[in-house]
């Protein structure tokens, strides 16, 4: 394969790519010069010089300390150490950050379990979590919210992640939660789909 | 005006409809035989005669009895007289039906309050609502559950409305709720908006 | 059949209405007073009271002289004789005259052939197209115009409308042609399909 | 700058890439481990090595020999000399290709001309093109075709380039041409806009 395919099939690797958007990009490739590529090359390969994955929440964080093991959230003597809530990704957490709505400590399960997918482990990160739970069982922790997104893999995953918990939380007395379900913002009642009609109902509130 | 100009101008008054696809329906109309518009109007002129609303849901509904006041929903007998529900219009309550999860009553209030309208009794039916309250306080009522869009109109109607019926529901002892809110059917975290994030960290559940 | 699902079978046949909005339609109806009910059915049945087909474009037009029978466009002295343009449906008819850029007459086909029909004339105004041909072509006819959308059955229409009329069309020496092909506004060649790409090549101008 | 950002900045430059995209690239990255980061690296160093831009046509092509100087279309000799099409960039030209309706020759311009810029030899290759029509004027051309895209700076970079040439074009006796404007498929009358249709009328053909 010449060097214009092999880099087009690399390109359709990155997330939400396909063959015509990455041939595009080849194309931005050949007509920018040799300090761009040069640039870029340099940056993609010092990326993990500084970039670390957290010890506890695994998110990925960037500090010049090598001997820094937590990320700036997992150090944050500020944020409450009660609560812990599980997301499939660090652009989850990030988002959940910009909301503001949330002061707890966080851990990044790295993926989802597939339907039928058998052993969770392999896809998502259960010994790790178990292990985080352990430790954080000396430090308060009260509550672990599930926050994985609201579709049938999600759900699968939180599922099979919380029963591989269970014996350990309820051996630390450490409660279980997920994030509510019921409308959105923007939900008219007239376009609703029968779960989300049944979610809303079961979780009115007062 | 001219009569095409006078039915474009009257279709245009129908949900959803602007001056091009009015026009449209003009040019159906008049490519439409004698008999298909006798049939339309004779089915437009004959609509209310055997329908009629619901003396309490405020319901429309069909019945070839003329002594007949109240809809099959509000009569069924098998339906849960300890709650019910409040829904905005006639659509969204067939949609609750269809999805099968809830048996109790309805009332339907006839719209919504627009944001600073300062006397809601004008734009929905408050003062029918509050004589049903009154009635099925007898019956068992229990709960009063709102169940408007998740938009600003249709959270000014419910705070506007649950406190003009809130002495009531004090006086009898009825709890007053709204359907849940949080993540609805294939939300995903990493595009959720701010509010639905605090809404389903808040009314999460275990 | 009850007259809620009778008016809301009716509604269904309005163009691009499906059962959903037809049954919006109907609770609208139901909500509007006797009054509004009045003025549509009035408007209904007394919509072809004034309007007529015009006898040369089978335009629908209105007037109130019951001996009218052509359309002010088709009466206009002002518009260039020589030019007769086919369209589908008047909805063509007055989008190309919000153009400004034709100045010439009309003839309304009706509809369009389905692919596959062998016989033309059941579905379009072909017969009535020939009288017409037959008579302008005493009044300096030179040029007729097919304009029908670019999509199959249009360009099938054209073709066996043409066929239809080649013979008279070679007797008065009228020329026949059809709106041109290529990118239309906001085309983009990375993105355009082979055959507008082959339009594009074969009619590309100086 | 730490390197997560200089990468999403410079992820951000790629066509169509917005901040939010260029992040998710980033945690791609990080989750990559070495071996694709490094094949990707070295895919994006030697895409040049055997790439490079045809000295007539301005095409990017792939070849092993240093000394090749023209793409496999320009040294081509069975495609027709007699025609040369000017396009703004490869993905243009590939999408015609593509097509199958095209056997003459072509010239990447390389970008488009803005509205209102003066200079429009800064942005698009035009003293390329006048020295390649010099060349090819020897070798049989008769026509240069624009195809460039139907929007205001597709326009607008026919016009001031085709200025540009003109007087060449005029020495050598070369017809200049641009792609048929009008219907492109699909197009249905009643929504075209005024330019579709002036465009369409103009350019109509027998």
């Amino acid at each position: 394969m010449n060097e214009f395919n092999k880099l087009k099939e690399l390109f359709t690797e990155f997330p939400g790519i396909g063959p015509r958007q990455a041939e595009r990009f080849v194309y931005f490739m050949l007509r920018k010069n040799g300090t761009y590529s040069r640039m870029l090359t340099d940056a993609i390969l010092n990326l993990k010089k500084h970039m670390r994955q957290c010890e506890e929440s695994y998110q990925f964080f960037y500090s010049e300390d090598p001997t820094e093991k937590l990320a700036p959230l997992a150090r944050n003597t500020h944020r409450d150490n009660s609560l812990l809530m599980i997301v499939e990704k660090d652009t989850d957490l990030e988002n959940i950050e910009r909301s503001g709505e949330y002061s707890g400590k966080y851990f990044v399960l790295g993926g989802t379990v597939p339907l039928l997918e058998k052993e969770p482990e392999k896809r998502v990160r259960v010994e790790e979590l178990k292990k985080l739970i352990e430790k954080k069982s000396k430090e308060g922790l009260q509550e672990i919210i599930f926050a994985l997104s609201a579709n049938p893999d999600g759900e699968y995953t939180t599922t099979v992640t919380k029963e591989a918990i269970a014996p350990l939380a309820e051996k630390y007395n450490i409660k279980i939660s997920e994030l509510g379900r019921g409308l959105s913002t923007g939900t008219e009642l007239e376009y609703s789909d029968k779960e989300t009609i049944r979610n809303a109902l079961r979780y009115r509130h007062t």
